[in-house]
């Protein structure tokens, strides 16, 4: 049994996958055979050709043409003779290996494509760097893993899982997820709520653990994973598998109730999205609305910007499903860790602090006015709220709203309609942001906290860095001050708070933002329902009453402590 | 004429001299007699054994034994047969050229030393590696920098200077700095302040413009470099010269003079140090306390940890030299942006927001009681305060603390005396301890308000970082938030409350600061008698009386221009 961090619900049982590169070295020998080296390296191209097919076919199917896209270059760099042939003239000519005669070649072409000043060049570069390692590992004779082709149920086994690997993933057959590194709040964590796939990150070595083709037990209620279990304990996990069901029925008789305290107060549960895909999700859960949508992926997993028609239609397909639900679209938060490699971002020495979101909109201004008149088309199909992240001042924010006034003028000067009852709110995530909330507050529609980021300026602790995330705290006092004088500032001037970072879906945390007096609380569309349930037990009055006590205490574990105690 | 940022006082004029590693590279040729291959090495050799032999001397004369012993080292590398006879049978046995034999020799010992698991093999590792650069840069007959043998006038001109180029420097003879990269709080600008010479950083490629031996202006008032200037230029800026020495002598007036406000308000000016050098220049200019001893610097330009008796000697003489007024010591802040190659720090994504400081020193609590015993002995000698760095919890203010009494009660068992009015403090820099300075008054004895860090947090920017330092925003609404809430708090339990962050010494930010009632100021040395000048002609209640009005403002500008306005 390995011990991890139960990052997402449930149990699951299925055969491990590895995702996970392997070391593709060989050792340079003398050949005797040109031809046969021949033979072998046009072996391994009709593989890898194969293999490529398939995977462009499947992500056309999963996920439209543009993402295909991507591999059907990599089919061009494969069926182009003046790679192909400076191979097999090295091989000829040299008297080398097929590895090394496709690595050296690969090399200059990579080399030389690198350092073209023109992007469509180094986009060429990354393509051949991609395909040439595929081939390698046919030549090697090891395998590459490719989620896309996953046929039949497994758990995922990974160091971390990126958003790009999620996004080849073929969610059919993936039961669970388990990663070396990571926390709660890391991508993969988030990804696997999102799938409601259960998920233990943080192992510190199941790769290590695991074999492709072990049985694979993911416990991710307590963060276990077991691996090879014996029949009894088969047989314990399948009794725990069905009790979850049992429960998650329970909490599926309150999908269409409204979320009302025991002192009937209403209050309004929604959930965080990446994709149209994952609105489903959400309504299948119970969700109120959107509280947060995540528009990074439209920008992820291709060689260039979505399009304004490719994002309208993402957006409106959103807001449709949505209905006439509340729908909050967070304008493009890249940097910090989430790289675009189109977009040729700087080299940070703390990217955490450094070029992102809000701040490379404003400076990239069509990138940004793209977004912007694709979500005022899109308006006019639902209910939508724009919301700005990262913002740390009031000019921030100013310039970002005039530049979407000025698109809106220009939209409806050309005849295009648009909503007029879009509400413009930013994310509260930077510390001054919250002090001066009540500056904001006069300015904005509504504010939604973004905890994530928040707790880790606040404690000045990189959650992601594993010597310090014990100081990644969000019951600690100054994080519970910051929301109330969010909370206080916003409803002076009659303004919603929304909170949309995981602290929102947190058992502990949620009595103590109930007393807070948040009005929306945005999470993981499977913490909904378990939230719901826990909020129609709780008294907003009496957790009201509990505020001074708590934004006065010392440290995180008196709250703890505290909470746990009048909430048991 | 090139534009920077003015970041210390004052106008140098003098030859430049270019700190700037050379690039050294050579193309390899066969040789066709190695004896004269083997004649070039010795005559390399032979230079830079002299050379080393200049530097040793000059860094122990200034610097004392310890500093100077790093240099005892990299000459033992060049007396060592076992490294000096490989490379002579290289170039024998091999016909290859002495630059090629001496590299090749120099990296195979270098990368044998480096992956031993034994500490001391591998700074012998770096030892090597250090001084063949030196032998290679005579191969090539270029000129590798000594800062340490400057012996004419000269203003250094550099890409950046970093802690351990300035503790090479040949202070006597260095008139000013000019860097291509930096801003106000950098270490060049600091270092600049501390050692009283004027110097511009920022200016975008100062190192390009500028040649060995071209007359510079440094003007340190206005932010410029002027390169080679012409007969009028020359004179205009020696009759700027000596304005300022005039001015000088008009803030000299005050230098024994108390700091009190124009309505009779007394407030302390202390300045912030490095080493004990620089005392001198405290007293000098005045400062009426240490307000920052930054200790880093005793564990710096070494191969080891300073012991505990080198610690109480520095500690001794600083109390000393001060006699009965303030010091506040901070305990070691190293990680973020400080390294220390002999403590083996982990690399880090976001160093900012990474394992330094008071972080490290609770997990090796080895290096930090050999501190605070070293602090704990010289107590009796002055007026000693301790201050932790980047607190962000209780627990680890109360974790800090417990060690210092549990250090200073196994010194009075051992029977060495301890002063018993220590006053301990902590530094508020995390927003998290601003956010909740209400419950850290109660337990510590004085705050110090770090506004470098605590701005670059509260901001979410790296200051260091060109692209978002526009953030780094001292007059922010949320900053003075915060300086308040952190005054109002310590203000009631009767806790007095310093700030030793670069916004102290500010013109703009002391009305402010002086209105939010601050009680003790900490800047550079020489900004000290300006702004005592400032101060007795500044109203303390009139300034008060502002205060709602500033805490409520928007934007930085709206601060700065009622500032402007109100003390014009």
């Amino acid at each position: 049994m390995i011990q991890g961090i139960a990052a997402s619900n449930g149990i699951a049982i299925a055969k491990a996958y590895q995702l996970v590169t392997p070391a593709l070295t060989y050792e340079k020998k003398a050949i005797d055979n040109p031809n046969k080296e021949i033979e072998r390296l046009d072996s391994a191209l009709a593989t890898a050709k194969q293999e490529l097919e398939k995977i462009k076919e499947h992500t056309r199917k999963e996920m439209g043409d543009e993402h295909a896209e991507i591999f059907s270059a990599h089919l061009l760099v494969l069926d182009d003779p003046e790679m192909v042939n400076p191979m097999k003239d090295k091989i000829t000519n040299e008297n080398v290996m097929a590895e090394t005669a496709l690595e050296e070649t690969a090399n200059m072409f990579v080399d030389m494509f690198k350092n073209m000043d023109n992007e469509y060049m180094r986009e060429r570069a990354a393509d051949i760097q991609d395909v040439s390692k595929r081939v390698l590992a046919h030549l090697l004779g090891v395998t590459v893993p490719n989620p896309a082709l996953i046929d039949e149920e497994v758990i995922v086994i990974a160091n971390d899982l990126t958003p790009s690997d999620t996004a080849q993933l073929n969610r059919d057959f993936v039961r669970g997820f388990a990663t070396d590194i990571g926390g709660r709040t890391s991508h993969s964590a988030i990804m696997a709520r999102s799938l409601e796939i259960p998920a233990v990150v943080g192992t510190r070595g199941v790769t290590k653990s695991v074999k492709n083709d072990d049985v694979v037990i993911v416990d991710g209620i307590e963060g276990n994973v077991i691996v090879n279990p014996s029949e009894d304990k088969l047989a314990e996990y399948k009794e725990k598998q069905a009790a979850f069901e049992r429960q998650k029925e329970e909490w599926a008789k309150l999908k269409n109730e409204p979320t009302i305290t025991a002192d009937k107060e209403q209050v309004e549960l929604a959930a965080n999205i990446g994709t149209p895909d994952d609105v489903d999700g959400v309504l299948a859960n119970g969700g109120e609305g959107i509280g947060l949508y995540r528009t990074e992926f439209l920008y992820m997993g291709k060689n260039q910007l979505p399009t304004e028609d490719e994002q309208y239609d993402a957006y409106k397909t959103v807001l449709e499903k949505m209905e006439d639900k509340p729908v909050v679209v967070r304008t493009l938060d890249v940097g910090g860790d989430k790289e675009i490699s189109y977009l040729d971002l700087p080299e940070e020495l703390n990217p955490f602090l450094g070029f992102r979101a809000i701040r490379f909109c404003l400076e990239n201004d069509d990138v940004f006015r793209t977004q912007l008149r694709a979500l005022l088309r899109a308006s006019v199909h639902g209910n939508l709220k724009i919301m700005f992240p990262m913002v740390a001042t009031l000019e921030e924010f100013r310039q970002a709203k005039g530049m979407l006034l000025d698109e809106k003028q220009n939209l409806k000067d050309e005849g295009t309609a648009v909503s007029d009852d879009i509400e413009v709110g930013i994310m509260v995530e930077i510390p001054s942001t919250a002090v001066t909330a009540r500056q904001f507050a006069k300015e904005v529609d509504f504010f939604s906290i973004g905890t994530n980021d928040l707790i880790q300026y606040t404690m000045a602790a990189d959650r992601m860095n594993e010597r310090v995330s014990y100081l990644y705290q969000p019951y600690h006092p100054a994080i519970l001050n910051l929301v109330n004088s969010v909370i206080e500032a916003a409803h002076a001037e009659d303004k919603w708070v929304g909170m949309c970072g995981e602290m929102a879906g947190d058992s502990i945390a949620i009595p103590a933002l109930l007393g807070l007096g948040l009005d929306e609380f945005s999470m993981s569309a499977t913490s909904i329902l378990p939230a719901r349930t826990q909020i129609r037990d709780l008294s907003k009055e009496k957790m009201a009453s509990y505020k001074d006590k708590l934004l006065s205490m010392g440290t995180t574990e008196e709250v703890v402590e505290f909470i746990r105690e009048k909430t048991e």
